[in-house]
């Protein structure tokens, strides 16, 4: 795999590490040299450079990035879809499907550049005969925070690593990006590397507006998380690792913002007529979602809360059923597979909880059999153990005695990335009275459907309330991610010569204004 | 002062404060019951209890609230001039105009919501014949965070108190708040809060949606940025207690953002081709800006960076002139007064500093004396202790010895709420260079005028990197200041029976729309 051997050579062989391909456990080659501290200081630095001239381009000229950015990972080929496979275990056809929605991204960010209302230009204008006193000229557009550090999720090598959804916008905004490669996928992680760098180069545009920096360790990132150059984290991991980011960005010199995606058990609300009208249905299709992937999403839905009854019991016998024919699956990385276990074990375990159903065992390393769990509100309440997030294909169905207590376990949650409702018209008048609930607990809310499967659009809200994510304010799909990374500035009575072409008088990148609080 | 009796009583001496009347060093009457840790949690309770209420009214609905609370203030009359004036020594035309722009700003909040461009609906068509996949009917609004914690600052005891700027546009967003009041002005914040009241009444609302809390320590406030019904918190004030409350936020079990406007010395660069035009008239311009309301503004022109020659010599010389004319003036409080008395002592007395003159002394309780300091750059860059804000009307000349190391003395402070140009034709080259770095270091940026007096308006930032602020995503002036207090939600093939308002199909609030990424 001479395309993807890194560029600097190795020193030491403690300076370098290699991928292991989780389903074999062995290391592939080639090594990836480790960026030590001097290196994460250098290439902040060379960020920080090409900052001024990056975020002033015109948007025309970041959106042709991005597309070449595209192009060139297409052209990159299937050696990439083999390598992300060795790397991840991930199958083909996901993997050309996350390719496609990772250059798709790329480009909707493009469009939403030279449609231009992210640069939120806003005029009021001088008013000199103003009484009692005069109002001068005001006039407001966004500007790129600063270099962002992103750090690559183990989950989609592609769609949430190098060239994905944080880079593409926090590239949009005119942020110059340094990536910290999740450590499972380094080969993966280089090749996209080369098609962001090859696209750099076609553009005519500086190297330092990215780069990629690898290690298998934690001081790599709280190194690059602490660099004075760098003004914002875009972080999708575990709950330990965001609160860790955090931890490091508040406390600095200049404490900067982490946008960090990371804990959430996505409730799968099951109400009384949805259940009477197709109960075994229902059960299937949860299990669908559920294993979907290895049910290695932060979508994934595990938790499920319905009226005990029989209507339940039948969504629950055909969930097992379906569940325990569900083919185990190679897991990302051998870490991920180890804490799924332990997960799924400290579950199956507990003494309030039942475990219902295990996918079918295989041999071969790594594999995560899916697991089916229930227990009763109660229980549930008592422990919050129970409501932790286990990263894989586990679900606990949560047996309420009624409404009142469904609505006590969703009080009691905390901030989810999405709530799922299942519903029949005779629902919607109890699913109507929780609806506010809902509303203060998650960002997305689905009728009908399953959590898995994140759209990227405009109207798109992958983030909620803490601890999904440690800014509830934002999303991290969809173009509404871009606003992460802007802060206003606001000229005051600035000669025209002075002023940014975004606030010109004459407005020469014919970007949409709001004047006087108008849209004009 | 009947009219502001506290509606409570007093169990005991040790459970109320007055206030103190800085012009004087006398406490006035009535006492004001402290709020204890019950009370907090209570309040707060009350305050979450009317949320979903409040937060779904129609828009007008709670546009009619921000006018009602206006008239309701102006109604106040003026015992509430009459307080004010005695507990901040501010005198009567300050006053009035500061509640002019308190009821301006909650009117302009009104007009906001009417147009409803606040509540950024976005919706993504169903394309249910989507290949590979059909895409969802998507649909995006924003909602309002919670109750919201205000801390009232002792610097506009109107315009930045109970009903400021950060209760207006929590308000606005749909938040209930409530209020820390400054210890240094609680009768007119009680009066004020009664407005408040009065005006929930007439509009048929839940006195929960608004609430004032006092006492004169710091107790209160911690309590209520750690009470979890508080969902985010604003503050004005001083950078130690902004970062106090910042760390609690941070550490809750669910931590909120802190949006703190805190620290800036507001630097204001004096180009040669304007020194050269006018010194003289700069410098008497520069005092009336640095003593206006005794120097009490988050935006005081601490700082003031020029080219070394005649020319600053001329400016320094007449600006010296005018500040030792300008008579001290009352300030808001005893502590803000010692704070002062100590940080231009510091400064004076510093080896590298020569203090250029004062202003007329002055019988009397708490009286500020103008402070005109002067150094050199180098001596400046060697010593942090130079760069940080004096509250009050001191201001320090810092001699450059040419453009390079004025540029330096820039890349090396810290984030500014703004910096302002004193410029010629001449000068715009020199500007020019500049530019880039002045956006990364301040949230406003002005030509030819002075830092204080800050518009509210759609255009306003009243913002800035680190300390100026803890968040540069943001301004608490201006109608932006809503967006703090916002989260996006999505909802994914909800039945239009379950959706709000903003997002059903019919558009019953008429809300504009962006529709498949698109105004429409």
């Amino acid at each position: 795999m001479s395309e993807i051997l890194p560029t600097e050579t190795q020193s030491a062989r403690d300076s370098a590490f290699r991928a292991i391909d989780p389903s074999l456990g062995e290391a592939i080659e080639p090594a990836f040299p480790i960026a030590d501290a001097a290196t994460v200081a250098d290439t902040c630095r060379r960020a920080d450079a090409a900052f001024d001239l990056f975020r002033e381009l015109d948007p025309d000229a970041r959106a042709s990035l991005l597309e070449a950015i595209a192009t060139e990972i297409e052209a990159l080929g299937d050696p990439l879809i083999l390598r992300a496979m060795s790397e991840s275990g991930l199958p083909r056809a996901r993997l050309e499907g996350e390719r496609a929605r990772t250059t798709g991204q790329l480009r909707l960010f493009a469009r939403l550049l030279r449609q231009g209302r992210w640069a939120g230009v806003t005029i009021d204008s001088a008013q000199p005969d103003r009484v009692p006193l005069p109002r001068a000229d005001l006039r407001q557009r966004r500007i790129a925070l600063g270099p962002v550090a992103v750090f690559g999720a183990s989950n989609f090598p592609l769609a949430f690593s190098v060239a994905g959804g944080d880079t593409a916008s926090a590239l949009a905004a005119g942020c110059p990006v340094v990536v910290k490669g999740h450590p499972a996928h380094p080969g993966t992680s280089a090749l996209v590397a080369r098609a962001i760098h090859a696209a750099l180069d076609a553009q005519g545009l500086p190297q330092g507006v990215f780069a990629l920096l690898q290690g298998p360790g934690t001081d790599l990132g709280a190194a690059l998380a602490a660099d004075p150059h760098i003004k914002a984290v875009g972080f999708t991991g575990s709950r330990a690792g965001g609160l860790a980011l955090l931890e490091i960005a508040q406390h600095r010199p200049e404490p900067i913002p982490v946008f960090a995606e990371m804990s959430s058990v996505n409730p799968v609300l099951l109400f009384p007529g949805a259940l009477a009208a197709r109960a075994a249905a229902l059960g299937a299709a949860y299990v669908g979602s559920l294993t979907l992937g290895a049910g290695q999403f932060c979508t994934n839905p595990g938790l499920v809360l319905g009226i005990d009854g029989a209507d339940l019991e039948q969504f629950t016998t055909a969930a097992a059923e379906a569940l325990a024919g569900t083919p185990s699956q190679t897991m990302l990385s051998g870490g991920i597979h180890a804490a799924y276990e332990r997960g799924v074990t400290a579950l199956s375990s507990h003494d309030a909880v039942e475990q219902l159903a295990q996918g079918v065992a295989s041999e071969g390393c790594n594999r995560g059999r899916a697991a089916l769990l229930r227990t009763d509100a109660a229980s549930f309440l008592a422990d919050p153990v129970l409501s932790h997030e286990v990263f894989g294909a586990a679900s606990l169905i949560v047996r309420c005695r009624d409404m009142a207590e469904l609505r006590m376990v969703i009080e009691r949650i905390e901030g989810q990335l999405t709530i799922t409702l299942q519903i029949d018209d005779s629902d919607l008048s109890d699913a109507a009275a929780l609806m506010p609930l809902l509303e203060r607990k998650a960002g997305r809310i689905l009728a009908n459907g399953w959590p898995t499967g994140v759209e990227v659009s405009p109207a798109m809200v992958h983030g909620g309330p803490f601890p999904a994510t440690s800014d509830s304010r934002t999303t991290s799909v969809g173009t509404a991610a871009i606003e992460r990374f802007l802060r206003p500035v606001c000229y005051q009575d600035l000669p025209d010569a002075l002023l940014p072409k975004p606030v010109k008088h004459d407005n020469p990148l014919a970007l949409p204004r709001l004047v006087d609080g108008e849209p004009g």
